[in-house]
């Protein structure tokens, strides 16, 4: 039977609607009670869905643990997702409050809308659909955690724990954003991230520069000399072996990527600027998902208060983080700008880096089975092909079950920037959220052998 | 009669440190008697030695004005001093209390007392010492202003108002330090100063460096190339017009500087530096007196906490200050930095320039008679010639009494870099503080016809 004609929009929205009232905040303290109480929810779904659920404790918040495993011989599909939110704040921005869904124009207003309860839960409701017309196609199990917004500080020791329980063939996550509001999208590629922080030291102490200034190195000087020094004119970063190994898009990509609705013009408006610099000989959509990146976060040094005081500063900082692409590791990258930096730092002063963070690039083999079902199963929603995307943004999450349950990840978005996650009005498209469903449904029985 | 035997050292300690214990900070509004107790000090006690003086009222501190005018046809000397002191916090680091002047090791610690009472004393101790033999040798003023350690803000209108009144053929300002302790110095040039504030757009918003990184443009990155753009590799600024009409230095004054007692090796070391980079082709004194520079005195933008933010910021900005020497105009040299560092600019940014403070340099021709007036009174009291030094540093006032009063200024240091001006424990050597009135009396002497 067509699975769109049994979708009871009407319930599915209550049910979601339902999730979205219990203010799931897992960064406040005060709200403990509502993070077990929507776990709790979640918990009692999946078993009302004839799944084994179980909420399991973490040091933190706990993880829903659920699982069908009724398809012999086919493939198991973890989906993941996460059941907490972003704060509120600020609560005076929101046309409605948070806490309490409204539908406007079609979407409804809440937060976690869309990031990511709708999503989650669209995959909740996808199975549903296919019980409701018999057994599962494959093997399911759900991962719902609890610590997303507060940047998972349980998930890779419950991945550890649990790496047998959550075996698998694929992980599902359907946590972002697709390309454009009519652009099904695959997302297949993450950059990686190596993150340091810069030390330079002059003079022992902050000298006046009158009586010094000429003779005494000035660290803020060298800095920029140093920042300057990282990348050549073509925009090219010059730490030596930067670029080893590093993955050159193919011709298929490059022109999957240019057929892309995408405008230098709309994206350079969007954010205000005149021009979008970049590496030589790539396109923007190439440099943003395929070409690794150094920005300097932060910079400080000397006098930063109102009106002038002529100081030569004793020392000067800043925060450097290079966005890493598939063939470069984070580690050794870090090791290489460790190195350099103090070879090119300027005469009289000290340069050290500190090594902050990092994380693995991840990149799904275009050719991939999975892949190639996702396309399916979106074509039968949307009616169209999907776009295989990547994206410039590191999730450190995916890096960590890619290593962990060493399965390969498919990102599936079901939402769009417009749905302002993180921001007041958070919302989804009840569409999306349908369509989400549908697209989970789909995916399942395209999984299956 | 020799000036050196009648000199009562003993009448002469015990009057400064009668000076030295009134808490004169002109920084602490709580000390407004002190203040005012300090400026009748000295009017009485130029008042008991024949001069007209008088405690003139300005929007802040008073200015102590004196002056004793029976020299017909001599020149006029108008002696500048200051009364008030910088504020003796760190209480805790003081041996003895600030305000409690005490003798260790032949030195007085005290509050000022370098800084500039003991200096500004001596004067009148020397025109006393003058006074015991008979009349002075030439016409004197004194002006002992109150405000001079918070930036001298009555200053400029008062040297306006009484032009007339202040009229004279040189001023004598003993507010420094010798180049060393065996070298009576005449510091004959101050380098001016051209101070800015650079601010560097990007996006309208701060942006993720994931989504963005490689195509949207880093104000942080930007700011770090314009600023190693503005010097080139052999460490001259690249600014165009920068050093028209600077004046370059004499083969005299090379070979003068070159003969003082400077070793790079224990300047550096007493900063704690390997090496003092700097304009290729000059001594490190050439540097530091007589060349122009070019300093970050400080720098901002992104994330400035722990640990790691992903952020290209929206916008980054620095404090730019350039000590200029004899030939360039701050106004002029502010207008060329305002005009090139946006043609420097990375695409993509916006660069503004913003002008906040300028001083002119100062340099009193090497072969005046005043010059010379002050060797032959130095030697007269160290038994050397003087040497004649310049100093990186800029003195606001000594530009104003130039430009308003149309004189040349005569800067006779009597003091040491050791006796810590504006640290705790500062000190005044009374050795250096008799060679004072003793160089005083001579200069006096020196200066008639």
């Amino acid at each position: 039977m067509d699975l769109k004609a049994q979708l009871d929009t009407a319930a599915a929205d209550r049910e979601l609607f339902d999730l979205l009232r219990i203010p799931s905040v897992s960064s406040d303290s005060t709200r403990k009670a509502d993070m077990a109480r929507t776990a709790e929810f979640l918990r009692a779904k999946l078993d009302s869905l004839g799944f084994t659920a179980r909420v399991e404790a973490t040091p933190g918040h706990p993880v829903v643990y659920a699982e069908r495993l009724q398809a012999s011989g086919q493939p198991t599909v973890l989906i993941y997702g996460h059941y907490d939110v972003q704060p509120e704040a600020p609560l005076e921005e929101w046309v409605t409050p948070p806490f309490e869904p409204t539908v406007r124009d079609g979407r409804v207003y809440a937060r976690g809308a869309t990031d990511d309860k709708g999503q989650a839960y669209a995959h909740v409701k996808g199975v549903e659909l296919l019980l409701a017309q018999g057994e599962l196609p494959v093997n399911v199990k759900f991962l719902l955690e609890g610590e997303e917004e507060i940047g998972s500080p349980s998930l890779e020791g419950y991945l550890r724990e649990k790496a047998e329980q959550l075996k698998c063939d694929v992980i599902v996550i359907s946590d972002g954003s697709r390309f454009a509001p009519d652009v099904p999208t695959v997302t297949y590629g993450l950059r990686g991230i190596a993150y340091v922080e810069v030390h330079v030291q002059g003079a022992n102490r902050d000298l006046h520069s009158g009586a010094y200034g000429g003779a005494a190195p000035n660290p803020i000087n060298a800095l920029a000399t140093i920042i300057a020094r990282l990348k050549d004119d073509q925009g090219r970063i010059t730490i030596p072996g930067f670029y080893d190994g590093v993955q050159e898009l193919t011709e298929q990509e490059r022109q999957m990527w240019a057929a892309l609705p995408h405008s230098d013009q709309e994206f350079a408006e969007s954010i205000g600027v005149s021009a979008l610099p970049g590496e030589a000989g790539y396109s923007t959509l190439e440099r943003l998902w395929a070409r690794p990146t150094l920005d300097v976060n932060g910079i400080w040094g000397g006098f930063q208060g109102e009106g002038s005081k002529t100081v030569i500063a004793a020392k000067a900082g800043a925060k450097i983080s290079m966005r890493l692409v598939p063939g470069q590791d984070p580690a050794r990258i870090t090791r290489l700008i460790q190195e350099y930096i103090p070879q090119i730092a300027p005469e009289g002063v000290t340069a050290e880096v500190i090594d902050l963070h990092g994380g693995q690039p991840v990149a799904m083999d275009l050719d991939s089975p999975y892949i190639a079902a996702a396309d399916r199963a979106l074509q039968k929603v949307f009616g169209k092909p999907a776009a295989f995307a990547r994206t410039g943004g590191s999730i450190p999450i995916v890096a960590a079950f890619r290593e962990i349950l060493d399965a390969p990840v498919l990102l599936v978005d079901m939402g769009l920037n417009e749905d302002a996650p993180h921001s007041p009005n958070e919302s989804f498209a009840l569409e999306d959220y349908h369509r989400g469903i549908l697209t989970s449904a789909y995916l399942l029985q395209e999984l299956a052998k």
